[in-house]
């Protein structure tokens, strides 16, 4: 409840006004109210990097940076935009940079679904790869998710997280590491090294998912727990929510793997096929996931019906078999006055009689598989 | 039942007569019985714009607004009829714009699946996109649905609606506004701008579903509600009367952004993409809800269940104890005259045996994991 | 059982002897054994129309009406035979018309799939347009279904009806009516217009259901009505065999409609895809009556099991309250000598410990909601 | 049990050893050991036609057949091999008709799944036509399911059947019946004939399971008979391996349909297509049986409920009403020194309050519709 | 839990750290952990071979091994290495066979979903067909599972297993043997052959689970078993295992089937068409199976409410039977002052109202069908 970005049943959408003018221009965002998002700075991080050189700082004054340009040497500039509060600085780099207005909409909108958008191939529009995708983390045990939009130029990459912290720092690393890799590939590189990082880091998401479907499986086995259904129902759900953020990941990696794109390298392309390979992997485990807790639930329905059935068996049986005895118990409890029965051998046949249903009884049980 | 336009399960149809004409031609609408739909004042509104001036007025003369031409600054016009009920006024127009009969016919009939149709391309048949959708509201915590038929020429646009009073007036206010984007587009950005009203009014119907559900999820899992069962029910045919609502705009909205036609510029098609992006989570959300509240009604049955366990556990518990101390105590009960045992600690042994009794079913339950 | 058209589960097949000559041949006609039919004079009636003249009349003397040669002004000749008892005359039909031994043995047979076959395209066959569809009626409540064969040639229509009766009458009406858009189209637009008077009448078949639907709807949520279940279970079998009867049919209008072929003409086509539209609507009407039929059979369930908990609620309540009360009462009632307890006040200390019991086991029973 | 050829659940597959080499080739055949399979002497039969004459021989002396050459004037030649456990023979042919290794190998493996398999094209491999089908007859109430291997060559037809006996006796009358269309027919139109008869095969045996299902859910619905879930079981199965048995045939005459294949004459592709639509009803009905099936299960299930519920009601009602009775009673036959009551008319005071209870019980129950 | 090889399900995932590098670059395997397998010596196998000549040795002195070169006869080398945890040895093979990074970080993780990727094309990277598969066996009851990693160059080949043992023995003796097919076929063939070696070998494991399921089927009809739910369950999930290591190997051979390149052979594909019909009987076969069980469980569930029917019938007839006796009884045995029915024919006249009560009954219970 606490944590506005767990992953959950979408019920609040941040969308406009229905009849609003689609797309948000530069020059509108200072009169839009900022989003519901946990206010707070907003952090600007510049990464210029080339195979030679390295240079990464946070930006102080904002409008210094803007007025300046990239350093000669630079290759790749990535600028990891935190916090989507300060609708000032979003302005200025959809300004500079010619986002476009459709695309910084959907960005500033949280909710949106994981899409890639392509822009560009005639001369007014810039060219431009923009996509939306979402971090899944686990937090305390709960899912957390967080939009990441990401914008691919030429030679430069934008990123918008909701909130500071991310699993990025491993990249920021291997960018500092003189002769890793990444710092010899273009911009599409570091596109494709971001998401695979988001996409590697929801396996440790399906081992918990894993490692509780086990316990699950354990339990409902066994039979005894008794609030199991509401795990079941718990489980069912997060996996449902999971599915739902992956299922359109997958899309995206899907049609980046094919779209041909100025902006998209020929070898950044090889890189998602593998990238997609991943997603795909991902989305089988969760399947069977899914497929397991599906019959985990039937199991567990159809061991209560067992179990039910065992009680009442039980409890006919006993019933059964005294329910006669008690009414003979009875009949020779009555006060009539004239008691045909005063006969000296009554109580040992009672008693015989008494023998005798059981025994009928029970035989008729066993005769029909009861006991 | 009191509103004609509540969305429901489609048990009427405003088909013509089977074996009748296919299409109504303009000469053939004042023959026609007006559809059974609300009767009432038919409004006429005409705007007219271009990108530095607007007009817009209210028909009262009808046909001599028809004698008359669009103003020479005109770009474009659209024409908004509220009410179907006037069947002269739809046999002018349709005279006037050249509507295919087959358009008009689906026009007429509010009960027509949402659907794209391309007329033209041939010398003799005008250039007209026809696009029949639906507006979905809620009022009065009903879901509330009317027909849209939308008509697109080169320059003109005309919108039909079963009754007046609709969620187009903030798009009125953009038209009057200088130096608006609509103002600037063509006749297609427009029917792209009401198709996006529409698609964003579908959110806070969804937002209305996604409280609920989590109100029934609340419920279901607490397992107090008596009448839950009834809401569930309720819940899963109304999320499935928007899905059969939805499904079709999807399948128009798709169409749009793939179609070229003539009256179709490209701008509006890739601003269609966007609004298809919109359509596509809107079902995905509608899909999600879907499939939670099949959980919900999955797990409310294995919750019934358990309780029923647990009910017939306590019963068994109680019976299966006390029906052999029952047959004891009635047992000596019996009046038989000659009672073998007049033995003096009788019921102290009696006692203990029901004592002894209890304890052997309890540990017997304790053993079978019953209590 | 009396109606042997009533659409009914599929279990007798007019298939032909395995093994047997594919396709029937004229010359074969008068040796078969006429399909199991009812018995009864074969109707043939001759309608030749054209823009400024029409002549209609039923065929009394066959051999002279086979020498006969159509008028030279008739642009569309329609022959419709009802009956297909009488082999002699269709393969007097089939050697004039040239029909393709394949389609005259589908025709005989009264089960055929729905389907559209495109004969010719080579010299030495015969340009035939060949439809197989049903005519789905309801009488007295039951779903009454036809085979009805439908040949296309450049100026000719021959239509096969099992029985004489149909749904034409109004299409009849608009050959005669003078001036009528049909006695202006072709061959094909005639096959079009019968095509869509057979789509338009199972619109009130659909809504027939969707009133029985709504009735069911109320019985089980009322949850009154006892045999309940068997109506589900009859609405789901007939919804199933309606389905079965309109799935391929949507295929013959998807497939006519994309066909190009030299007896269907351009216009014809942009109508099939209105008609498309049509049996679209149809099959959603009929897909969203399927799930709303499942789902009530769900709810039914769930009712019944709710009710069945309620009711052992009540026995467990009453029977675990008094079980311990009888037994305290049948131990005073024991016939032992020595019986301890002669105390003065034991009858009220009785009733005080039965109301302790009870007070107890209501207590319990409220903190566990089950009362 | 006794039926080898019995269509059943698959267990046991005729797989070579894995690792083997793949494919069989004639001279490793006399090294193989025989397919378990009925053991008995392999029959093999030629017929030799043309339109103008025909000849028909069982081969008694089979080196001497291999060495003679087909008559000058034979047009078609088919082979037909009852029997698969001669391997001699199966060398020998493969050898003279060239036949793959890969196919001689699905063809001595008789759980093989229908295909087609085309062979050739390049030089060095003769043009084949390879078809597996399974030949589906009821024996005995019993499915009985025969695999059938086809080679289609230019003029050259072998048949090979696991057992002697078959369904083509009318086909091979139709080839002595001067003047047939078989018989002007190419090698594929005899292919398409005996394919024809065994898809026509499969129409008996659903109807078969037709008049079963009629049986079935009119048991269902009165509730009547104990077993019937078991019936519903064995149909359901049954069912599930007849659909599996259909289902790759439908791909092989959908695949021969489409195919263009030198020994596959156009006439002959004209007729798969008819072939086609026959599976596709065979298909048809048996999923519309399935679902029925289907439908009756969940039927049976909630008959079942509501029986529960019924009995439940009864044993509840009287429960409920007389365990007051009893205790009151029970109460009263207590054997206090001290009972308080020696009221002159505590009978009738006990008789008017047990009245009271039962109607009380009764109004009750009549306001909560148990009664 | 002992067998690190058994197929269950995933939890465990041998992902490196999200944000890392992909791929792995021979340079970095010495810095690896190697992964979390049974640690044990590699074992490396190099078989040579050609028509002529055969050539099989263990390698003992690594180092020398890949200083040395081929035999210039050999026209084909298989390299087998049991084993992945000697990363130097893996190293040193993907510089020399110049492995993609990719496909060597596959390679070391156990988990990877079956796959084929395809290398090269353009100059700079070699062209590799990399395949990734599962062998399955059944070991002790359970299914085991090792990823088998093939490498496939122009002539070489290279198998990565995760321990020694494999089912490629026969494979072995068929190169040793002269004039076999697979001696005359090039590295395409060799790796035909050892997919179909696996492929082959899933038919036995399908054999066990088709034994099994009618055993299990024989308990389920017979209702006896007790434990028979979860084993249902289990059987459920471990076909539901088998499905998923079964369907992404359907994938790779069709892919490998259609694909075109430069180190697959033109024959290599036909065949791989005959390995593809086998995966998908396999598939086929394990559809039906998990078909067969759902419906087991069905059948059990009914089953179960059936039994619990009968029980509870046994247990109302009996109760409602002899609880208005037991109140009778009861009644006359209470002990008032003034009795009025000092009647001398009082005990029969009870025992006559006790049988009427029992006829009466039993007469109601025979008119309601519940015995």
């Amino acid at each position: 409840m606490a944590n506005p970005r767990e992953l959950k049943l979408p019920t609040r959408f941040g969308k406009r006004i229905p009849g609003a003018a689609p797309g948000i221009y530069p020059d509108q965002l200072d009169k839009l109210a900022p989003p519901k998002l946990p206010a707070g700075p907003v952090k600007v991080t510049v990464i210029d990097y080339a195979p030679e050189q390295v240079e990464m700082h946070g930006v102080l004054d904002f409008e210094a940076f803007l007025q300046s340009h990239r350093p000669a040497w630079s290759s790749v500039r990535w600028i990891n935009i935190d916090g989507l509060t300060d609708l000032k600085a979003i302005e200025a780099l959809a300004k500079k940079y010619e986002l476009h207005p459709l695309a910084v909409e959907d960005l500033l909108n949280t909710t949106t679904r994981p899409k890639a958008d392509a822009y560009g191939g005639d001369p007014q529009v810039a060219a431009r790869l923009f996509i939306i995708t979402r971090m899944i983390e686990l937090k305390q045990e709960r899912l957390d998710s967080e939009q990441i939009s990401i914008f691919l130029g030429h030679k430069t990459v934008l990123t918008f997280q909701e909130s500071p912290g991310d699993i990025w720092d491993p990249i920021r690393g291997r960018i500092n590491a003189r002769g890793s890799r990444l710092r010899v590939g273009d911009a599409s590189f570091l596109v494709y090294t971001l998401l695979d990082a988001i996409v590697d880091n929801i396996f440790p998401v399906l081992e918990h998912y894993g490692d509780r479907l086990e316990d699950l499986e354990i339990d409902v086995v066994g039979g005894r727990k008794p609030d199991i259904l509401l795990e079941i129902h718990r489980m069912k759900r997060e996996l449902l929510l999971l599915r739902r953020a992956l299922w359109p990941m997958r899309d995206v990696v899907h049609q980046l793997q094919g779209e041909r794109h100025e902006c998209l390298s020929e070898t950044t392309r090889t890189y998602m096929t593998d990238l997609y390979d991943h997603v795909v992997q991902a989305m089988d485990i969760l399947e069977t996931y899914r497929e397991v807790v599906a019959g985990l639930a039937e199991t567990h329905l159809s061991t209560v019906n067992n179990r039910l059935n065992e009680i009442m068996k039980v409890l006919a049986v006993i019933s059964v078999v005294f329910i006669p005895l008690n009414f003979m118990a009875g009949m020779f409890g009555m006060n009539f006055e004239r008691f045909p029965w005063k006969w000296e051998h009554a109580f040992p046949a009672f008693l015989i009689a008494c023998l005798a249903i059981v025994f009928g009884m029970v035989g008729w049980f066993r005769r029909h598989d009861w006991i």
